[in-house]
Parts: C-alpha cells; sequence; structure tokens
C-alpha cells in the first residue's frame, strides 16, 4: 500500500506584529511539530507585513518575506490564509481583508471593530469567494466561545447570552472596589500600565466590548451583525459611592453585555450593571473574561479564561488556523450570510430589578416623597436605606423589584420635580445570572 | 447561473431510547428546518434500536425503521452515521460500533466506558476504515469540553486538566455538607431520586468521572487512553466529620479529577480532594460539572454546565452530528491513533498539601508525639486543629505544607504506630486551582 499523499501546507501571510502577532508566530516556530501532528498539515508563514519593519520583537523575521502594503501581502501567490492582526474597523484592515477574500484567500483575524461594522458585507463577500472568516479570537480572548455557541451549541436555540468582555473595564471596576479610589485616579492607573486602547472611549465607553457582543449576539441568534442598534453605556459615570454601595447590598458593578431575542425583538446592552457579590460573574476579578451561554436543550454554559494577552488571543488565533488546516470549513457566522436575519432591535427592554442611588435633602417627609412617586410610577420597592445626613443631605438608595425600565425613568423625571433631591439619581439594572 | 447541488441527507441510526436518545429524537424533529440551515445538510433518523420497543417515550417512533439488533442497525445501507446511546463498555455496544465502522458508517457515542477501555482500538479501527468516532457526550454532558481541547486549544500545550465530572457524587457531597447527613443516608437519597447507576460503584467508585478523565487526559496529551493506570479513590469513605472539618479549615471536599503531564510520566487520579470553599469549583452544587483546562498559551480556561440528563447529553449529541454534517473530519483523539504515544504512568504524584483527620487518645504529650513523627517524615505541618476531648478522644485536623504523598504515608504509618491514635486517620490531597 502506498503512504497516503500529504497535504501541501497551510501557507500564511501575517499583517500586524504586535503583541498578538508575535505570539502567534512564536508559537507556530516552536510547535510547528505538534500542529503538523494534530492538524495531519504543516502550517508555514509565507510573508508578514507591519508598520514599522525594523522594530525588535525579540524574533528573526528573516525566513519571512517582508510587505510593506497589506494588500500585497494579502493577494501573494504564496499567501493561502491571511492573518489580520492589525486592527481598526476601516482603513488597511479591511482594505486588506477583502483583497484577500477576493484573491481567494481564507481570514483569520482579531479585529472585532471590522467584523461588528462591515461583518454582513465581509461575510457575503467570503461566502461569494467560498472562502471562510474566522474571528474566535476577536472575542473574550482564549475562550473558544465562537466556536462553542456555532458548532458545539449547534443543536441549541441560543436564548441569552451575557458576558464581561472587557478586561480593562473590569480591572478599573475591581480596582475602585478593592482599593477604595475614585474612578478618575483608577482610569489613570490601567493608562499608565498600558492597559488603554489609543483612544480609552473604546474600553471605558464600553464600545470594545459592544463590538464582541454583536458578534456573539450574529452567531447565537442567527442575525446580521447589528452594533449600531445596541445600547451602549460606559463605566465613566460609575463612582466610588456606587461601588460602595452595591458592596453593602451585596452586589458588584460590572460591565456587563447581554443579548437576549424576546418576542419584542433582539435585546442587546453594553452597559454597567449590579450582580450578586457571591455569583460567579460577581466574583470576577481583574482581566478576566467570562461568557455564560443558554440554550434551550443545554441549559447553561459558563466560559471563563483571560480575555486578551499576547498568549490567549494567540491560542484563539492559533485554534482557527488549525480548523482551517484540518479542512474545517462554516459560514463565517455560522450559516450562510443570506439566511441571516435582520435583526428586529426590542421595542422595551425585559423588566429587571433597578439599583436607585439618589442624594436626599434633609426636608420632612422627603423620603416619603420619593416613596410615593415610585408607587405612582408603577415601580414597587424590594429595599430601601437612608443614610446619615451630612451637611443637610442623605445618601438613599432602593433596589425596585422588577420593573419596565420605561417606568422606572418616568420615575425618576417625577423625582428630580419633587425637589428634594439633589442632582439626578443614579439608577442601574441587577441582572441576575 | 445554477444552484449549486444540495448535498444529500445525513441519515441516522441510533440505538439506545433511553433519555438522551428521546432527547436526541425530539430535537430533530422540532429543530430540522434549524439544523439544516446550520449545517446546510438535511439531518435524518432512518431507523431506531432499542430493547423495549413497546415502551411509551412519549413520542412515536412510526416514521423510523424498526431493528431489534443494534448490529443489524448499525450496518443498514440507509444509515450513515451510527449513533450509539447503549451504554455498557462491552456488549452489544462495542458490537455494533465494530460493525459500524466496518461497514463505513461515522459513529457518535454517549459511551465513556467503552471509549477508555477499548478507545485505542476503536479509534485505529475508525481511522482504518476512514471513519470519525465523536464523544463530545461521554464527558461533562452539555460542556463543549472535548471540542475545546482538541480544536479550541488546539495551538496549546495542554498542561493539566482538572474537573467535577460525577454530578451523583458531586450531589451527595454538597448534599451531606449542607445538610449535615451521614453518608448512608444521603446515598439513599440518591438511589431513591434515581441519580445512582445501576451498578452504583459506577458513580460512587469515582470509576464513571475516571473514564471520562481517560479520555480527556488522552485528547489533552495525545497518549493513548489509560484508565488502567488511573489512580481511583471512591467517595464511600468520606464520613461528615471530614465534610465538617474541611468546612471548619476552609475548603470542600469534591471528587476530584486531576490529570497532568510532568516530566515523571502521566499523573492521572480521581480522588476525592479538597479544595478552598470559595474557589469556583468548591462553590460547585449539586449535579453541575466544571472542568479547568490549563494551556502554556491561553493560561487557565474554566468551563462549568450540566453533566448529565436528557438536553445536555442531546446538545452535545447535536453538536458532534452538525460537525459531521458539515464535513468536520478529524481523528477520533484528537490527532491519528498510531501517532498518540504510550501513556507512561508518574512514579509519584506532584506535591500538594494534605489535608489529615485522626482521633487522640487523651494521653499526655499525645499531640506532640504526632508533631514529631510528621516532622521526622520530613512533612511540616501548616496548620493544626485540636478539639475538646470527648469520651477521652480528641480529634485532631492537620494541614500539612506541600509534601510528597509518600513521605505522608509514611508518617500515616508510624502514626498508627505510636500507640496514641484511635483507628486509621484520614488524609486527603488538597488542590489549589
Amino acid at each position: 500500500m502506498s503512504e497516503p499523499l500529504r497535504p501541501a501546507p497551510l501557507r500564511l501571510g501575517i499583517a500586524g506584529l504586535g503583541t498578538v502577532g508575535t505570539g502567534v508566530l512564536k508559537i507556530l516556530r516552536k510547535e510547528a511539530a505538534m500542529l503538523s501532528a494534530r492538524t495531519g498539515r504543516e502550517i508555514t508563514v509565507s510573508a508578514v507585513s507591519a508598520r514599522n519593519r525594523g522594530k525588535d520583537r525579540g524574533i528573526s523575521l528573516d525566513s519571512y518575506a517582508w510587505e510593506d502594503d497589506p494588500v500585497a501581502l494579502a493577494t501573494r501567490d504564496d499567501v493561502d490564509v491571511f492573518v489580520e492582526l492589525m486592527g481598526g474597523s476601516d482603513g488597511p484592515a479591511k482594505a486588506a481583508t477583502e483583497a484577500a477574500l477576493k484573491a481567494g484567500k481564507d481570514v483569520v483575524t482579531a479585529n472585532k471593530a471590522m467584523l461588528a461594522i462591515h461583518g454582513q458585507a465581509l461575510a457575503e463577500l467570503a461566502e461569494d469567494a467560498g472562502r471562510v472568516i474566522r474571528f474566535e479570537a476577536a472575542v473574550a480572548g482564549g475562550i473558544p466561545v465562537v466556536k462553542s455557541l456555532t458548532e458545539g451549541l449547534a443543536g441549541n436555540r441560543i436564548q441569552r447570552v451575557i458576558g464581561v468582555m472587557n478586561g480593562t473595564c473590569n480591572y478599573i471596576l475591581t480596582r475602585m472596589q478593592s482599593a477604595g479610589l475614585p474612578y478618575d485616579i483608577v482610569f489613570q492607573e490601567a493608562a499608565d500600565l498600558g492597559y488603554l486602547e489609543a483612544d480609552p472611549q473604546l474600553d471605558v465607553g464600553g464600545i470594545d466590548a459592544g463590538h464582541k457582543l454583536a458578534l456573539l449576539a450574529s452567531v447565537a441568534f442567527g442575525t446580521r451583525v447589528s452594533f449600531d442598534a445596541m445600547e451602549l453605556e460606559g463605566i465613566g459615570r460609575i463612582t466610588i459611592d456606587d461601588i460602595r454601595a452595591a458592596e453593602d447590598m451585596g452586589y458588584r458593578i460590572k460591565l456587563l453585555g447581554v443579548s437576549q431575542m424576546t418576542g419584542r425583538g433582539l435585546e442587546q446592552r453594553m452597559a454597567p450593571c449590579l450582580v450578586p457579590a457571591t455569583s460567579p460573574l460577581g466574583q470576577l476579578e481583574g482581566g478576566t473574561n467570562m461568557v455564560v451561554l443558554e440554550g434551550d436543550a443545554v441549559g447553561q454554559i459558563v466560559l471563563r479564561g483571560a480575555g486578551a494577552g499576547e498568549g490567549p488571543t494567540a491560542s484563539a488565533v492559533l485554534g482557527d488556523l488549525c480548523d482551517i488546516a484540518r479542512g474545517f470549513r462554516l459560514p463565517v457566522f455560522g450559516q450562510p450570510a443570506a439566511s441571516l436575519e435582520d435583526a428586529v432591535p426590542a421595542t422595551s427592554t425585559t423588566p429587571a430589578p433597578y439599583y436607585v442611588r439618589l442624594t436626599l435633602q434633609d426636608k420632612p417627609g422627603a423620603l416619603a416623597k420619593i416613596a410615593t412617586v415610585l408607587g405612582e410610577a408603577g415601580v414597587s420597592i424590594h429595599r430601601m436605606r437612608q443614610y446619615d445626613h451630612t451637611g443637610g443631605r442623605a445618601p438613599v438608595l432602593i433596589v425596585t423589584h422588577k420593573t419596565q425600565r420605561k417606568l422606572l425613568d418616568e420615575a425618576l423625571v417625577a423625582m428630580t420635580g419633587t425637589g428634594v433631591v439633589e442632582g439626578d439619581p443614579v439608577a442601574l439594572r441587577i441582572e441576575t445570572v
């Protein structure tokens, strides 16, 4: 019997040699034999591209061809898979991805912004060309959550996806809580540690995490990515008072993404929420990510791991590359782009309990006025705490029973009209997982 | 342009129509359109087989051919995939699986015992025939852990796999702890609730969980399944005193599987261990499973979900079926069976802290004798508590610093030789995750 023909190597072109790109190169070099044993095929690198050719990355690039232009890299004859690790929703990343697909290359990317905004168009382009785009590294770092949704749980109707998916925000919130420091100080610490994106709003504004959630919603619900329809609120308005008050009531504040298919349409929100302090989400510290998947057959699956960094993100890129080397091919968002439905944004939000913090003036009957206003709006109070007056002002915490956000918003407007409330009340959703 | 040819349906033969088999049939019927949209191919059932044709399963079997003999089912011309949900390491399950592979059928199974014992031979048979065996449902119910290891983390050298993978044992241990009931009572409760296998030793003896760990070790480390080499200890010797004492020291007792590749060989052990009460493993209640995967690039990934039951197990079977429908094919244990290495059992166990509980006679200098014996064996004490004497006997709890199990065992033998210890001391490993 003759030996079976060994398939030709899978040849990569890698654009972007920052932390992740360098990490991918290191694994490809160190573990070539292991990867080949696992996939039945060699994975080689033909060419690379980056902004700065001369930068010391701790590894030699001598054995790879160099391209200054990522589009030229993406379309080289000796490249089978274009590995896009440059980032940015448009510009060179998008141009090179499109060029790669048109030239018949598969694409592996860590670029959540590009896919959250142009995902549908790119998926259609890929499928027209008979190519795949894989993006495990774009969501929750090393956690195989895209794979779990599109493959492992393919027999389920997914009901809800919940996640803490921005390590920087989680670092800031847990550090505020553990060190008792105000937001501005911890924000500056995070900046000094290099944890923040060049545009910090991508992190603290919830945009980066929102991009990730938009991608998960698409694969979970079979809908076109619709980042524009997401309710988005950052952590910039969270004060140390809120952190302490939440702790006092048995909660932690997390930048939480929730996407849920309801009879009223698709809910997608990325916003600070309270979760029980003792719950797995409440216990999540620092840069770790957690994603909770709920399916009709499987029930609740919880996945936890590092959400960023060289190793975890490179691990996700390698997972996608191994799948391609093995010949696994599936549509970009798990089912053909043409069959993805338009996501109708939910007309209202699923009712939930809310946390409300306000400052009351020291006037007789002030608390009664607040309680009355809530009652009249149809919002019932589960727990209420009034603290000592300091300088004629008393902090008040309220946890409501489940209510419509709309009713609560009406109550908040009415509250400020009572003349007994200082400034604007803060209201945060309490998510029970 | 003409429409692309739609591939022929993937035709199943399902043997075993208990909870899981019935659950699989229900999903296939209810979600045919969804599955076809996701995989690009219809998944149909040609024929079924079970011990009792007449049993009321809440669904009609009229549209499927019936076979009394699973081997006949497995080799039918109109079957592409044999779905083996009968169980049992040998007998009909193995005969039908072998027959299916030889007849050129792929196999999806939930049968951990069969694969833990005959996995290597079956993998070789499958690969010779160019067929696959998929077994996500055999390990940790609905958690996509085999997929995560073989695919998502394919770029990693896996360093350690840890898991709580028998829901019945976890139910018994958490119920003992929360209700303060002795083992025998809770064991009987579990039996009355139908939680125990026909042979309860499969559960409480750690065998079922050991089978699962053996399969994970193979895919994690690229070694031949070697269930025989596993250190196996059940929960039958855990007393309510141990549960309480562990709690008192800040720990919970779990039936914990640990597999680790070391310089001294492959460690595989399934045994009751102490874990910190506040850790994710410590917090795990009832029938939920948790698997911790540690890779050199990805760091630590934690997966949690229901470990058994109709929905979760059917979800795992469906995931495997969708992969096959999509044309994903990989060797049974993630790399070709011929390339799997013989697992050399570790010559010694990785050092760890241990918990020791013993009963001391009320004699002067008794505690000093114990401390001396430990010191002479080279085991140093991290914490020690002696409780009130009751009837001339005092319970003593010791938490050691990290030590070799061998040294501790020598100390335990020496302890019983001191004449101040009643009965046998209990020693349990403390696993820090």
